[in-house]
């Protein structure tokens, strides 16, 4: 009976009934030529259902689920009931996104049965545009988001003709050739304190995972300079205590827009995320009446995933300032990437190991989240997450099926009621923001806030529209 | 703030997520003639949801949901999000009662909001035979299986042409004239107390309420004779710890034939339905190899509803042996009927209070199940719950829709891993049974061992086929 280490078991202790610990993502595939939506969700269910082996990691399970106040382990299942673990679903008409985004809201509001693995898989069918939707939802004790995603890609072929398609958790998929845009051999750690600020191509610089979702402990760590760049975080409707229902947005946009903004001013595609974000979430506080004075402070993930093909969870996490009390978008963009371009050289000066070290020290007042008052009366660290997970850079296929959009469902938590998870895909990127649903009310607006955030860099850059 | 008394706040107090306090209703329409099944959901639905005003007992809430520890009082809601509570869904194809059930199934799993009303109602199409689905999630803290459908009873009507359908909340209905089929205003207890085993008509007198889904403490009461007439129940795999997964049975069976075997043995319906019951799990537990040397022990709630109008929890429970040992189907129904007399009897002895304390008293020991341990090392008080609660008489319409099917929902705990409760409507008597989904497998079968336990019934009356 393995163990738990502390990255996670944290995550099985600090869950309660208004801040499930499941990460989640929604995927959608356009039915390969001549094939109907239903004849596609019932090829992923019949084939997802028939698959004779399960990976050790979708058959383990918390040993004593009753009692999480001892020690933490992890037992193994031999006998996985496929029929709770993987289901078929069907929208109520009209058939719209917005449906298909409320199904994703209801049911990533609800707890995973912890006697058995802890994870879900829905397919989804009768959307009006013919796609077929496949919702999944992990715990994040199992699994980070980098992890979620290889473990995605390594299921999906950049051939259209592949007709190889198997369940995500057979494991024939780990005998496979890796896919040909894997990680590369350097940790992404290594690659930031390599390359920062500088190409544009390593959009896994900064790179995240639900994971993350934790409030990450400055106290923790008093007498070094990481904090001295930041001004406190201020205390906004995004720290607040919150209930268990979420509402999920998401949209994706061309690839090609943030490129072009960062080429032309020499910044990172994450400095035009994040800066993006600021913008929208500056624009979004103001519908709310409710922006603070002080800027606010995102926390962004970063992985320590290598090459090492090992799954599991693996980040920590760097400060930015959004400057979201900056109305002006150019300067609001240069003061962002200044903030992430010092984080990035505090990060550097750290041993691969101390890294971790640090990631693991800021994620300990999580078991305090839960007990009553303890957000409401600490100031925030930070006052959300901003992740990048990296997906795959290529169209890919679920036999003949191509992957048209992949988007990140993420945790809300007490005292981090938002989080923005996206993720690039091909030419796309894809944002996924999930909210807590009664504490943060027309989350859905944060969409068009997000559009126009993009089109004010685009002016600020010159390109675009 | 209104403080709770005990009956509603055990609910809540007594809830994790392996058992929530929620019960529920399945409730299946017919379109009216000319109507197809998404014009009646999109009529449901858009009624409901522009429903003007909204009832108090729709928008009490736990006061303090984060911390349950002190005292607990109900608040309200003046501002309700029905986009959140009233939900529209579609079976995945080929929509069978397979997949309305296991819809049902896999969302009673999940927990409700605490930060908000606690109940949900989810109109559901998609099923083959063109009928409509309201299933429907209330928390225990609030209402009784006898008041949940004394809620439904009043939104319907006897007469297919009344087109004042309106949703379960609005006021306007208490207003309404009473149905017909109202209660008598004497109380079940009096009416069981008076009438207890004589007549037929009495399908009252043991109602229930899937409120009583709780763990009887005889222990609570040492110095008295209600516990001499039993033998202590066996321990079985009903008497475990479960997880939070559920599965869902359900179907109906024509009162006709219930109402011939108690006609010709001069027994009630009730002992009747409670007899079938014994043969089923008797042969559920053979299928499982676990069917114990001494009886099963079924606790069968009493309501405490008179005419009063009051809605929320009043129940208390007698016991019945349900002589699980017995092969011969007949020597079985006359211990089941014997045992049920005798319990008759003692709760007659009690004026209407004490009869109160005395179902306030069992339910005490609810509040230990979620303790580790406890479950597993008490020995069961009794095995099971097994709640008849009465509905319409005759057939029922909302907007011209005939209700066709009523199913309770009820809840499985620690300690209490199935429950079945059953309504009778109209000329139908409908079966629903929930189960832990891990702890019980196959449960679905005890629908054809119900089945074939009424044949065997109906042989012993010499009635029927």
């Amino acid at each position: 009976m393995p163990y738990m280490p502390i990255t996670e078991s944290m995550f099985l202790l600090a869950e309660n009934r208004e801040q499930p610990m499941h990460a989640g993502g929604l995927q959608l595939f356009i039915p390969r030529e001549g094939q109907s939506a239903t004849d596609l969700a019932t090829e992923i269910f019949e084939t997802f259902h028939s698959c004779p082996e399960i990976r050790p990691l979708f058959r383990k399970r918390p040993a004593s689920p009753a009692s999480l106040v001892g020690t933490l382990a992890w037992s193994f299942d031999d006998d996985i009931d496929v029929d709770y673990h993987v289901r078929r679903a069907a929208l109520p008409r009209p058939g719209r996104i917005r449906e298909l985004l409320r199904y994703v809201s209801l049911n990533h509001s609800a707890l995973l049965d912890r006697n058995r693995p802890m994870w879900e898989l829905h397919i989804i069918e009768g959307l009006d545009d013919g796609r077929v939707a496949v919702y999944t939802k992990i715990h994040h004790s199992l699994l980070d988001g980098v992890s979620a995603l290889r473990l995605l890609e390594n299921s999906l072929s950049p051939d259209p003709d592949d007709r190889s398609g198997t369940a995500w958790w057979d494991p024939a998929l780990m005998r496979r050739r890796r896919n040909p845009r894997a990680p590369k051999s350097v940790s992404a750690l290594e690659r930031i304190t390599g390359t920062a600020g500088q190409t544009l191509g390593a959009v896994g610089q900064v790179v995240g995972a639900p994971a993350a979702a934790a409030k990450i402990a400055w106290t923790a760590i008093t007498d070094d300079d990481f904090a001295a760049p930041f001004v406190p975080a201020p205390k906004t409707i995004l720290d607040v205590p919150i209930g268990s229902a979420r509402r999920f947005a998401a949209q994706q946009w061309p690839r090609d827009r943030f490129d072009a903004i960062g080429n032309s001013l020499g910044i990172t595609l994450n400095d035009v995320v994040v800066a993006t974000c600021a913008g929208a979430l500056r624009a979004y506080l103001i519908d709310q009446d409710a922006l603070p004075d002080r800027p606010l402070i995102a926390a962004l993930p970063v992985s320590m995933h290598g090459d090492s093909g090992r799954e599991g969870n693996a980040v920590t996490a760097i400060m930015a300032n959004l400057a979201t009390d900056q109305p002006d978008p150019e300067r609001r963009l240069d003061a962002v990437v200044a903030s992430t371009r010092k984080a990035k050289q505090v990060i550097r000066g750290l041993p691969t190991l101390q890294a971790l070290m640090f990631g693991a020290a800021t994620f300990a007042p999580l078991a305090l989240a839960p007990v009553p008052g303890f957000v409401r009366t600490t100031p925030p660290q930070f006052n959300l997450l901003i992740s990048n997970v990296p997906g795959p850079s290529q169209p890919m296929y679920w036999n003949g099926a191509r992957l048209d959009g992949c988007y990140p469902v993420s945790i809300a938590m007490h005292g981090q009621a938002m989080n923005i998870t996206l993720t690039t895909t091909g030419d796309q990127v894809n944002f996924g923001i999930i909210g807590a649903r009664k504490e943060l009310p027309s989350l859905q607006r944060i969409l068009t806030h997000l559009d126009s955030a993009l089109e004010d860099l685009e002016k600020v850059a010159g390109v675009g529209g």
